[in-house]
């Protein structure tokens, strides 16, 4: 038995995963993983994602450079989520939205409309080039 | 056009749900949502889900009374997840957990094992009496 048993993976052998930064611990995004993400996950120590639009490993900052450095695997009492305690590498503050945001919740509800109220931090075009 | 439509529903007519305490920033749970879950969480002001295993609305604290207040909707870039900034009723402090737990990632990667790092803060059979 594997740590990777532990985990509940769904019928497409992903599990959702959370990324949280240290010490601000503010959510930055969340994707998925297959079992082979999250093993070259911990043992990289750099997240490592299963794009479903892509249909392939994805290696986070593998374009951008926004590498997450990971400091901590977490699962929760399902077995069925993971989440991950990183540091947002490549940019200060960190970057962690293929928009040039820290995080992919930019948009909150405000009435009955969903309203952007963080700021880009890089221009998309000039992440990548 | 509703804010609801601006929501990527899954095959299932589903996205996942991430509940954070306001303050503390902790990341408590993640569950799912349909349409209806999502449309009383926002005029309810209370976190309602949709439970797969029961294939019905929960609203959280139905049974436990740990009821989870609303501060702020979110939205990320794709529009397939919602991020819920959440006070979390019941106990100080707030139990998300089934189990009894503040949170529900509890468990963290110790070499090639999961390990129990955070405690019960009450015994599930005095929440589910």
């Amino acid at each position: 038995m594997s740590w990777l048993d532990d985990v509940k993976w769904d019928a497409q052998g992903l599990v959702p995963a959370i990324a949280q930064e240290v010490g601000s611990n503010d959510v930055l995004m969340l994707a998925f993983m297959n079992r082979e993400a999250l093993e070259r996950t911990a043992a990289s120590g750099e997240a490592v994602y299963y794009s479903r639009s892509r249909g392939r490993l994805w290696h986070k900052g593998e374009e951008s450079g926004h590498i997450q450095k990971v400091h901590e695997l977490r699962l929760d009492c399902d077995g069925d989520v993971v989440l991950l305690k990183v540091e947002q590498l490549g940019h200060t503050p960190g970057i962690a939205c293929h928009t040039g945001r820290h995080a992919c919740f930019f948009r909150r509800l405000d009435g009955e409309e969903w309203k952007t109220v963080e700021p880009a931090l890089k221009d998309p075009a000039r992440i990548y080039t």
